[in-house]
Formats: structure tokens, C-alpha cells, sequence
């Protein structure tokens, strides 16, 4: 009976004749029904497959339970035979403001990492990840962690100490310009008439006659960039992978290569730090940082070279911009007369 | 001769037989023509049509005969009895960089503007136009001159020095920039409790808790900003040009709202100067520049919540980012210690 008044009530809006009830117009219906469902499944067939890095974003965003993936970020800490410091900088980082979540490299093989000390010292305002790692590699902090959710990733590292104020500061900055690298440690590459490059600072020669002074890249051991950028690394040709490994250097001169070339502008911006400080004095470790190797600067400019070749071009562009934060310290924009 | 040349070299083409030559063919050649004519004159009727600036950009590209628009700027300098500054400031000017022309908006109603001293004294570097305008008003300056060629304004008050490195560094900065203000004055607005706004400059307290100042206008009369931005401030409500005119103040802070509204992003970039001085006090003309006028201040706050009645909101956002140039002075990225 139901069924009679629905079609009856179809007939009235399909203006059809009393007679041709039933049925009929049951049947038609139906198919009807199937027809438009399956074009509604085929237009979705046709649809453009949903991008993998999105897939990804959406992935993290549930699970951060709501959590939006611009608005905090994921510390990156490499740390290899200065336990002491490290424990220091993580009671400092720990606390840093849109902090999600600290991964740990901990290149110590055959150490055990320290998650029971760790824990035993809790509770702790955000998870701290210990990720032993099974060879002592430079390029250990550049893999893509799956315990990683944000969109941004803070690397540190594990001698350095970057005031509060200024990583705040930093990050606002990189929420608006989310794909070059923004850190507090600018260095250059420069030509030479022979056509080969060379590494260096402030101390070299600033190419080109204007005033002052460039940079055309941003170290990525004080800084802040798009956790993207980690999968890029992963998918450069084998060459680049070699190079880091036999140098253990210049994973980050790579990175600088690869976003400068993926962007087409300079890889990075300078934020000058306010407080900014090296602990490597005060490690009891008696290990020295890696750039006290009496080859370390050398293997840079090689290093740059070697890139040039792998890529076919020299990518990194100059910028002589320096970001400060208007207002801090107090009036830091009036005149010194 | 030769057009039946020509018709058999067709026919060859065509492939017709040689019989059925002559005028027919001609005509029937002349008949295609025609038709492809027309035809290619309706697809040009249909295509969309050029955007205005875009035309007005094509124009000038051709006016300064290659030069591209966006590789220099021009200076827009409004004088109002301080002619002796506006001469030694011109003198300063028209030997910057990238400069392409200078417009001087020549407000001292009744008195001849010193086109022939200026004549007298070249040749000059670039030209200079005085242009005469028939009352003193403060927004003569934001008028569309059809002079200006150049997608960049640099505008500044006819008391106001900056250096010249100053003035290549923040035109580099406006060329990455080219949607936002990019100057060396900030200022902020203020809220209240009461809802009512407020107009000052770093001595008032920064919105929000975080370290630091913040700012939400770049005053127009030291900057750079997008040449399209005149034609925008024509086209606004009466209601703006006449609050503007009964207070001979305020141009800029309706330039700062139009642009925020318009890109929905903080107006501007405060460049920090570092070296720019304000010359009134050495002007012989005894004239003292409008902000000393004891309601100027008030005025600002008063512009501040006109605005916000006329636009119904807003628009202004707050920024704290300060740009200086990497290495000038040297070694400015260091730390102080």
C-alpha cells in the first residue's frame, strides 16, 4: 500500500497517466537509481588521485587529534657522545611554546639510549622519542620519521642553545614563508674566475659590487623548514648520499642545493639570533663538534663542487635579507646616535 | 604575368587541373581570404579583454623604450612652501640608482613652480616634472599621473633624506615584496576595552602578550609600494577623499587600509634605516611641517575609527617583522657583545 502511495506520488511529479502505475514505474525507478550511482562512481574514478604528501597531512591531522600541522612543530636533535649537553638543551627545548614532540637521533651504536633516565625524571610537557640508530651517520637526522606529524621541523643541533624569544620568533617567521629554510646561521658560496666554488662566511668577499654583505644558504642545524623536505632528501640520486656519507658533512649544503633548485629562489632566510650560544666548552664528553676536523672547511668547499656536478648547475641564489624582531630586544629599531 | 604565375604556382599547390584557371581561382583565393579575415576578427572579438593595468603596463613598456617597469621606480615628491629643502633634497635624489623619473607635486598654489631654475642648472640625470596643482590639497600626491611609467612609487616628504644604500636595499626588498608597503616609518593602532582605536607609534603598549612591538602601518611618505595602488585609492568611497581633505592628514592611513583590505595580509615591511634624517629644522622658509599641529596626533586616532565606520571593519594586521640588509653595516649580523 506504502509502495502504491509513493509511486502514486511519483506519477502526480512525473505528470503520468493514472494507468501506466505500478511496476513499472517501481522498475524505472530503480534504474534510474543505478544509472546516476554509477556515474557518480565513475566521475570519482575520474577525479585527480589525491596527492600522497596530502594524504599524509590528513593522516597526521587525526592523528594529532586536531592539532594543526602549521601551527607547531617537531624538534629534529642528532646527538653523538655528548649525552651531558643533550640532556641540558632537551630541559630547555622541552618547554618551548608549539613544541609537538622531540625525536632524538641517538648515533651512540651500541650505547643504549637514555629513555629509562628519561622517564624516570618525568613527567614531561611534550613525547621525547629515542631513536637508536644502527650506523654512526651524519644523515641520520634527515630520515622521514614516522613518528614526525607536524609540517614544520626544528633542527637543533645538539650543542646549540637558542633562546626562547628568538625560536617563538623564528617560527612566526616560517609560518610565512613555510618553503625555504629559516634559521639563524647564514653562509655563502662564492665564484671564482676559475669557475670553481669555494665555502665560506662572513669573512669572504661578498659577491657582486653593492654594499654589505649575502648569503646563499642557511645552515639547517639551527633552523626551522618543511618536514617535506626530509622526503626530498630520501629521493635524491644515490651520488648526493655517497657524499655525505664519505664526507660526514654537508648534509645540510644538500638540503640547500635541493630547495634552492626545487624553488627557484633562495633556499633560506636569515633570522639574526638574540640569544643564541655554543655549549660544546662545557661538554665533560671530551668530544669535540665535527668542524674542528682540520679538513672540515675544505670538505665544505669540495662538497659544493661535487653538488654543482651531480646536479648539473649551481643552484643556491644570493639574498642580503636579515630579519630581526621589530621591538625586541626593547626599541631595537631607533638610531644609535 | 605574374599573377597568373602566381594562381599556377597555387594550382600547382591546390592541385586543380590546368583548365579551370584564371579569375575564377583568383576569386575564389580572394573569397578564402576574406573569410579567414573575418573569422579571425570574431575570435578576437571573443577573446577576453585586456585587463586595464595590464594595458597601461604595455604602454609604458613601450614609452621607456625597454626599459622593464619593474626594475625602476619613481619618485613622487609633494612640497608645500619648503622649496629650499625640495632643491637640495632633488639634488640628493635624482642620482639614485633605478630611479626613472621624479614627479614633483608642486602645492604652493599661486606660485610658479621653478621649472626654468631647475632647466638652468641641468643637465640632471633623469627628468623631473613639476606639476601645478590648483589647490593644497594632501592627497595631490595620490593622484594617477600619466607621467609615471613605473610600476614602483617611491614617495617621500619634501623634508625627509634617506641615504642611498638605504634606498637600493629597500627597492631590492619592494621587488620581492610588490603587494605590501615596503618603508621606513612604522606605526601601529591600538585597541581598547571600549572598542574605540588608537593611533601611535612605539610608545604604546604592543597588542598581544608576546615579546616585543609589533605594527600595522608603513607611512607612505619615506616607501615603496605598487604604482596600481594610486588608481586603487581613486576609486574609493567620497567619504575617504573627504575625510582626507577636511583634516590635510590621513592619506596614508587610508593607503595602509585600502591595501591591507585589498591583499588581506599586513599592509607593510618595515625596512629599518640606517641612515635617513628629517631636514625641517634646516628649512629657511619658517615653515614647520603639518604634524606639529597640536590636533595631528588626534586627528590619526580620529582618520583610524572613521575608516573603520566607512569600510565597515578592520583591515589592518599586525606585524613584527623588521628587515635590515645582511652586512651593512658591516657586520651588522653579529652579536654585540
Amino acid at each position: 500500500m506504502k509502495t502504491q502511495g509513493l509511486v502514486r506520488m511519483c506519477c502526480h511529479i512525473c505528470k503520468l497517466p493514472g494507468r501506466v502505475m505500478g511496476i513499472r514505474v517501481l522498475r524505472f525507478s530503480l534504474v534510474v537509481i543505478l544509472v546516476l550511482l554509477l556515474v557518480a562512481g565513475a566521475l570519482t574514478a575520474l577525479l585527480p588521485s589525491v596527492k600522497e604528501d596530502k594524504m599524509l597531512m590528513l593522516r597526521r591531522e587525526i592523528k594529532s587529534q586536531g592539532k594543526s600541522t602549521m601551527d607547531s612543530f617537531t624538534l629534529i636533535m642528532q646527538t653523538y657522545n655528548r649525552t651531558d649537553l643533550l640532556l641540558k638543551l632537551l630541559n630547555h627545548y622541552q618547554a618551548v611554546p608549539n613544541l609537538h614532540k622531540v625525536i632524538v637521533v641517538w648515533n651512540n651504536i651500541g650505547e643504549k639510549a637514555p629513555d629509562e633516565l628519561w622517564n624516570s625524571l618525568g613527567p614531561h610537557p611534550i613525547p621525547v622519542i629515542f631513536k637508536q640508530q644502527t650506523a654512526n651517520r651524519m644523515r641520520n637526522r634527515l630520515q622521514v620519521f614516522p613518528e614526525l606529524e607536524t609540517s614544520a621541523v626544528l633542527m637543533v643541533d645538539d650543542d646549540t642553545l637558542i633562546s626562547t624569544p628568538d625560536l617563538v620568533f623564528a617560527f612566526s617567521v616560517w609560518q610565512q614563508f613555510p618553503d625555504q629554510i629559516v634559521g639563524f646561521v647564514p653562509r655563502k658560496h662564492v665564484s671564482t674566475s676559475s669557475g670553481i666554488y669555494s665555502y665560506g662566511g662572513f669573512e669572504m668577499q661578498a659577491p657582486g659590487s653593492g654594499n654589505g654583505d649575502q648569503y646563499s644558504m642557511v645552515l639547517i642545524g639551527a633552523s626551522f623548514f618543511n618536514s617535506k623536505y626530509l622526503e626530498f632528501f630520501q629521493r635524491q640520486p644515490a651520488a648526493v648520499h655517497a657524499l655525505i656519507d664519505d664526507t660526514q658533512n654537508c648534509d645540510d649544503i644538500a638540503m640547500n642545493f635541493i630547495i634552492a633548485k626545487h624553488i627557484g629562489k633562495t633556499s633560506g632566510i636569515f633570522v639574526k639570533p638574540v640569544n643564541m650560544d655554543n655549549l660544546e666548552k662545557e661538554t665533560n664528553s671530551g668530544y669535540s663538534g665535527m668542524w674542528h676536523r682540520a679538513e672540515h672547511a675544505l670538505q665544505r668547499s669540495y662538497c659544493i663542487n661535487k653538488l654543482v656536478n651531480i646536479y648539473g648547475s649551481m643552484p643556491l641564489k644570493y639574498s642580503n635579507i636579515m630579519i630581526s624582531q621589530f621591538g625586541f630586544p626593547y626599541a631595537n629599531y631607533k638610531r644609535k646616535i
